[in-house]
C-alpha cells in the first residue's frame, strides 16, 4: 500500500459530494497511520467542513503523526469555515500528501507553505491527473472565469438525434437515460433551445433513483421569447431557477416584453443578450452565467444548439451516447449547422474514452483550447 | 490445458487463410499428444490441402493415439481434395475435437459419422460460437446460398461521412484505412455506388503492407451507366474483375449500349438488373452474386448505397468507424434516404463489440433477421 492506493480511496471518497459541494471544489481526504486508516471525510456540500476536518474528527485523536492524503491543497484561508491548515497542524499530522495543488491562483501554494513552515512534511503531485479530472469544472472556472461546458448528446449509431418527423423516444436504454440525470445533478446548469421545449416540453429536472439529487438551473435559448406560458418548465417545482434567455432586441418590443412580464410572473427568470449573426452570443452567455456563479454547464441539445454551441467555441468535453440502432436514413443529426468545409478543419476530440451503458456506447473526449 | 485452450489454438491458425480460402471456410487444426502440441496446420487456400491434412503431415507419425482439434467437422467427401476423414483414420487418431458442425446442409454429420464408425471418439460444440463468427460469411453462403453483406461506413462522431462540400480525406487514421484494406482482402467482393466513384474515383483494390492481399471483385452500383471510361476502376490492373451492375431499362437504350461495349472492351463486366421503386433490385443482385460464387460482399457506400443497402434488408453485419472528431454540423450522413419514420422503427444491432484503431473507434454489430 503506497501512497497512490490511499489517495484513489480519497479521490473516490471525494466523489460522493458530487453536485453537492459547488462552487467549492469536491475534496476526499484520508487519514493514515501504521499502514492503517484511522480517518476518513470528503465535503459533503457548500457550507459544511472540509474534507480534512471530517477526517480528523473521524480519527478521534489518532491523528496525532499520522499522514494525511487529501485530493486538493488544504485551504490556509478564513472563507465559510476556518482555514484547514490551522486544524491540519492543531491534530498533530506530520505529512501531507496531496493530489494538486489549490488551482485558483489567487490562493495557491498557500495551504503548502504554512504548513511546511510548521514542519509538516508535504507531498504534491500524486494522482493529479485524476484529481484535475475529478474537478475539471471547478478548475476551469476559478482559472478562466467561465463555467465548463459538457455537450451531451443521445443518436443512433448513424448519427441521428430523431427521426425525419422529430420522433427520439427512446434513443438510448434506461442505463444512458440514468447517467444523463446524474450529470444533471452534477452539473450547475442545464441548457437546451427552445427547440427541444417546443418538441418534449421537457422538465430538465434531476430524476435519480438512489440519492435525491439536485436540480441544475435551466437555461433555455429563445431568441424570440416564443416559450409558452403553459411549458412544463415554467411551471414546475423545483429549487433551481429557469432561465429564458432572449434576445436585446426581441425584449424591446411591447408585445414580448408582456410576454416576459407573465412568464416571470410564473417565476422564470428573463435575461436579454445581444445577437451575433441573429444567433444568441453565447461566449457572452457563459459570462453571464460565470457571474451567477455557475461553474458548469450541460449542453442537452438539440441539433441547432449543439452546433452553435461546437461554433460558438464554449464546449470543453463532449459525452456522446450511441445506442445500437440504424435510422438508415436522414433524421436530425446531432449537429444541425454549417459545420466544417473541409474534413481537416473538423474540431479534434482529445483525450477520448469508451463506456458502456446497458446496450448503448457512450464516447467521452475532450475539445481542448476552447 | 483443456480442449478450449486447443481450439483456440486451432482458430487462431485458421484466420492464418483469411481472404485465400473462399469459397472453401478457414480451417485450423492442432494436434496434441500427451498435453504436447505434435502438429498444426490450416486450410491456406482453395485447392489447397486441408488443415487436417497439414496437421497430420506437421506430426510426421506422432498423430497415433493423439486429438486431433479442427474448427470445422473434417470433410467426409472427395472434392477438390480427398477426404480428411481417410486421412484422419489412417493416422491413427484416436479423439477428435471439433468446434462445430459442418454447416453445409447437404454434407453436414457425415465426417462425425464415419470418424465415430472408425471407433475414434468425437467431441463437438468446443468453441462453436468464435468458430461460427470466424466463418459467418461462409456459414451463411451455404446455408442461405447468399453472400454475407458487411456494410462499413468511417464517420466523425457526428455521424457525418464527408463534409457538405464532399471532403472526406481523411475521416479516419492510417489504422482503420489499413484495417479497411484487411476486409477487402476478408471479402470476395466490394460494393460501392456510381457517387463514390464519381468523388473519388477509387481503385478499391487491396493494399497491405505485410501480405499480398487478395483483390476483391469490384460491383459498382451505376443505373445509367454513366461511369466515366477514364475511371481507375475500368483500366487498372487487378486480378478481380470490375462488375457494373446498371438498370435493365437503361441497357436497351443505344447510347447507353454503346457505352457498354465500351466499357467491357476495357475488361468491365455489365450486369443489367431490374428497378424496384426506381432503385436496382439489390435483394436479386445479391442472388445474382452468390452464382458467381461471391460468399461475402463489402459495402463501402456512400451514403446513398448505405441507406439502400439497410432499406433492402441484405445487410448482415456493420463495421462503422468513428473518427474522434466533429464536423459541428451538416455534411453528408452515413445513411441517406428516408430512413425509420419512428425511433422505435430504427434497425437495432446486436451483439456490439468496439475496437480501437489508433484514435478512431469501431463499432460492429449484426443485424439478425435479415
Amino acid at each position: 500500500m503506497d501512497d497512490t492506493y490511499f489517495m484513489a480511496m480519497a479521490l473516490d471518497l471525494a466523489l460522493h459530494g458530487q453536485g453537492f459541494t459547488s462552487p467549492n471544489p469536491m475534496v476526499g481526504a484520508v487519514i493514515v497511520k501504521d499502514e492503517l486508516v484511522v480517518g476518513m471525510g470528503y465535503h459533503r456540500n457548500v457550507g459544511g467542513a472540509h474534507a480534512e476536518v471530517h477526517a480528523i474528527d473521524d480519527a478521534e485523536g489518532q491523528a496525532r503523526g499520522a499522514t494525511l492524503y487529501v485530493s486538493l491543497e488544504p485551504c490556509n484561508h478564513t472563507g465559510r469555515t476556518p482555514p484547514c491548515t490551522q486544524k491540519i497542524i492543531e491534530a498533530g499530522i506530520s505529512r501531507v500528501v496531496m493530489a494538486m495543488p489549490d488551482p485558483n491562483p489567487d490562493v495557491a501554494g498557500g495551504g503548502a507553505q504554512t504548513l511546511r513552515a510548521h514542519g509538516i512534511e508535504v507531498l504534491t503531485g500524486v494522482c493529479e491527473d485524476k484529481a484535475r479530472r475529478l474537478n475539471e469544472s471547478f478548475v476551469k472556472f476559478v482559472q478562466a472565469k467561465r463555467p465548463f461546458v459538457t455537450l451531451k448528446c443521445a443518436a443512433t449509431l448513424d448519427g441521428q438525434i430523431a427521426t425525419r418527423s422529430g420522433d427520439a423516444r427512446w434513443v438510448t436504454g434506461p442505463q444512458a437515460r440514468e447517467h444523463v440525470h446524474r450529470m444533471r445533478h452534477a452539473n450547475d446548469a442545464i441548457m437546451v433551445g427552445i427547440g427541444t421545449v417546443r418538441a418534449d416540453d421537457p422538465e430538465l429536472t434531476t430524476r435519480l433513483e438512489d440519492i435525491k439529487g439536485k436540480d441544475p438551473v435551466r437555461v433555455i435559448l429563445d431568441t424570440q421569447l416564443t416559450i409558452c406560458e403553459k411549458a412544463r418548465l415554467v411551471n414546475q417545482k423545483s429549487e433551481a431557477p429557469t432561465v429564458i434567455v432572449a434576445g436585446e432586441t426581441a425584449l424591446t418590443r411591447d408585445d414580448i416584453r408582456t410576454r416576459q412580464r407573465r412568464l416571470e410572473q410564473r417565476g422564470a427568470q428573463i435575461l436579454g443578450l445581444p445577437e451575433v449573426d441573429g444567433r444568441l452570443d453565447l461566449d457572452l452567455l457563459m459570462e453571464r452565467l460565470a457571474d451567477m456563479q455557475i461553474q458548469s454547464v450541460l449542453v442537452e441539445g438539440g441539433s441547432h444548439v449543439s452546433a452553435s454551441a461546437l461554433a460558438a467555441g464554449i464546449v470543453d468535453k463532449v459525452f456522446l451516447f450511441y445506442a445500437p440502432k440504424l435510422l438508415g436514413g436522414r433524421g436530425i443529426p446531432m449537429c444541425d449547422g454549417n459545420g466544417a468545409d473541409l474534413m481537416a478543419r473538423a474540431t479534434p476530440v482529445k483525450d477520448i474514452a469508451v463506456r458502456h451503458f446497458g446496450n448503448d456506447i457512450a464516447i467521452e473526449g475532450y475539445l481542448y483550447g476552447n
